[in-house]
């Protein structure tokens, strides 16, 4: 008797939750995209619906980088590893001495992304996500979720989940779909804080993995981390991983780039159920990023955005789609630029040595920390991280044009000079001082207007 | 409101099942053993409890073959593979060239174990499990599970789960524990059926992986087995399985046997939260089986019960501690010995050839076909397979002892004819006939008083 009355408040609760299903997204704008999300979710859950699913099938999967949080301007995963490397080659000789530490504390992630398989940036996951217990690892990733902070946000990198996504998760749950997580992030690193970030459980989480090795140590048990066949949960990988892992076909999955695209497809080609496939594109970039086929650095998106319409995958629209963008709405307050870096200047001296009258040499500093302008003969672009009053440029890419030789010799101080930055300031009079380690100012800039 | 009053309804509920606890496990006899379950589940359960444990934290592991359902007289993942050989061999010359399936034919499961991976078996594995896509797998393994029989229950081989256990996975589960299953056995294989016969679902089925190969055929996305980068799920690899698909530690182990040991000791030793482990130890030939450092196939178990007191794991006596065996009751009743089969024989003539008076040859058939006796001069024993009225016998093991030269004659003539039987009758004076493929009578024994 008391089953039965229970029961039936259950499914009164259902249904009120259902009628007001659409109010649970409140992050996300009135339109065709939301409208797909609820009419699928209502089509495959409610009983009586032609497109019913039963519970136990409801297997929903998320990428995580670019989809869930951001990924810019490097995957958060990559970030622990460089600051990891950076805590310890004080102490460590061995780890100092490597070129891809090197070429890392150089800034030169264009070398370590180098290669099909982005060795130097395997080199540094190696090096900070192997040879110790889990329980080191756990604790190692905890403690830099504690103390980094976002280049760009600045905050604590685990407050930087997008709202709607969280909205999406819940929802989805609240339709006793089973959430998981299909990122080539490293599973390890993931679980370390899914479930506190995402009400995601550990064993919820497909990720990157490697084998870890079964010890006694001191008569207790420990599992060592190593990189033995390793194996990467992404683009082919993630419907092998979704299979090894979960063992079931999802009929819904969510993510942002061509390396979600074969999870894409394995989940809405061809399957017995009604399926759905959404993509998160980053078309904002006041508020977060804007990149497709040219991402900061994970993330390209251009056969998957291609094929989508064909697919009848839904594409968000970051900037129109999202009222919101971040589930701490603290994150964007913090991102302001009160100093007034941001924007397009021209260059007035360099080291010292003022600039020729008809060469205009610029730097325009966007929100993301992308940079780029004229050297006066060429155009170049580049990545500059931002922490108070702290900035370095990474490697500059420029064009190749031959100009006059005085304008050439500008070009080359000009670009030279952004390799010994350190730090900034504005002055009284709105000019940008750029400054080395031993406090000189190496480009002095004025303010251009738009 | 309506919340409310269902959250203090589900409460009352909750309360009302706590208190009833014991009445969930009825196949369970009272005892020790019983009560260290139950205890175990309060204590990590019940709100101000000294060992109260989170839910998303209450992880129990179960070892399947020989835990959760019957491991003899072949693990029932190996009867699959072996009726997969015999049903493709007459249209697949290539595969009935294999001389590993020779020798399974010929029922030389001696050769198909030899070396330390078990190579024969593992070859035999690779021809049933690889090479097809994950949906014909599933085709297969569904047509066999409709098909097949135990040789002794004959029944389903799905049938043969252990109504204790099955018990014991509702029992946490009531009590919000998450149950995953942790097995040696193929996990593709476990999926096809985990939720029809234990409520776990495929995404908690940890076992013996390898990777798949995305594919797509036709416009359609496939995923093809391979044996690539096989990871096998026992040993020292259960506690790297269960950290690399469920990412958690366990606070419950049940197994059966040594392979289940690093799972046992990871579970339990060095633990911060209450932990429970459980060894099944079959003691109960009459009902199931009897083994532990001599199993008929699977499941050797002496050092996880060497040190199952000192690690305070709890070890179930099966004869004793279990009133219900089959969570099938109408299992045992199948393995009736109606004909009266089971039990000694002594030879009576052997090929037509009759035997010598002072050379007992004797032949005991267990209910499990376990075969043995003495051929006059040695100990021999072996494994029979018996289905109705056909009867056919393994290799016989035989003590080495050399007698008088007539003897000798007999054992031989005796050993040798038993590989050429087929089937048998027991005849109105209680007479057993073995007989030949050509319905020649090659053995005739009658029986031996206990």
């Amino acid at each position: 008797m008391l089953v039965v009355l229970s029961l039936t408040i259950i499914g009164m609760m259902a249904m009120t939750l259902s009628s007001v299903a659409a109010d649970r997204l409140p992050s996300w704008n009135g339109g065709a995209t939301k409208r797909a999300i609820v009419d699928f979710i209502n089509n495959v859950t409610e009983e009586g619906s032609p497109g019913f699913v039963p519970p136990s099938e409801r297997i929903a999967v998320f990428d995580n980088d670019g989809t869930l949080w951001s990924e810019a301007p490097l995957p958060f995963q990559a970030a622990f590893a460089f600051d990891e490397v950076k805590r310890r080659v004080p102490t460590e000789p061995a780890l100092a001495a490597d070129p891809m530490v090197k070429a890392m504390l150089a800034g030169d992630i264009g070398k370590l992304l180098e290669g099909k398989h982005h060795d130097g940036l395997m080199k540094i996951l190696a090096l900070t996500h192997a040879g110790m217990t889990t329980e080191e690892f756990d604790r190692r990733v905890n403690q830099w979720a504690e103390s980094a902070s976002h280049p760009r946000f600045k905050r604590p990198y685990l407050e930087l989940t997008y709202q709607p996504m969280q909205e999406l998760l819940d929802y989805l749950r609240a339709h006793q779909f089973e959430c998981f997580i299909v990122s080539g992030g490293g599973a390890d690193f993931m679980r370390v804080w899914s479930e506190r970030v995402y009400e995601i459980p550990p064993q919820n989480v497909v990720g990157s993995t490697a084998r870890v090795r079964y010890e006694m140590r001191d008569g207790k048990p420990v599992l060592v981390k190593t990189l033995d066949q390793l194996f990467v949960d992404d683009k082919e990988g993630k419907p092998v991983g979704i299979h090894q892992f979960i063992g079931r076909r999802p009929i819904a999955c969510f993510g942002n780039s061509d390396g979600d695209q074969a999870m894409l497809e394995y989940t809405t080609i061809g399957n017995p159920h009604p399926s759905f496939g959404l993509i998160v594109h980053h078309t904002d970039a006041e508020r977060e990023y804007a990149y497709d086929e040219k991402p900061p650095a994970s993330g390209k998106l251009t056969t998957a955005l291609d094929v989508a319409p064909r697919r009848g995958w839904t594409v968000v629209d970051m900037k129109k789609d999202w009222n919101e963008i971040w589930s701490n709405p603290d994150a964007a307050s913090n991102a302001d630029d009160p100093r007034g870096l941001f924007g397009k200047w021209l260059a007035e001296d360099i080291a010292g040595k003022g600039v020729l009258d008809r060469a205009q040499s610029t730097l325009e500093i966007e929100p993301d920390g992308a940079v780029g302008g004229s050297t006066s003969v060429n155009r170049y672009r580049g990545q500059a991280t931002i922490d108070g009053n702290a900035i370095s440029f990474g490697p500059l890419i420029t064009t190749r044009r031959a100009g006059p030789p005085a304008m050439m010799e500008q070009e080359s101080r000009f670009t030279e000079a952004f390799s010994r930055v350190t730090s900034f300031r504005i002055d009284e009079s709105d000019l940008l001082y750029l400054t080395d380690g031993d406090g000189n100012d190496v480009l002095r800039l004025s303010r251009l207007e738009d």
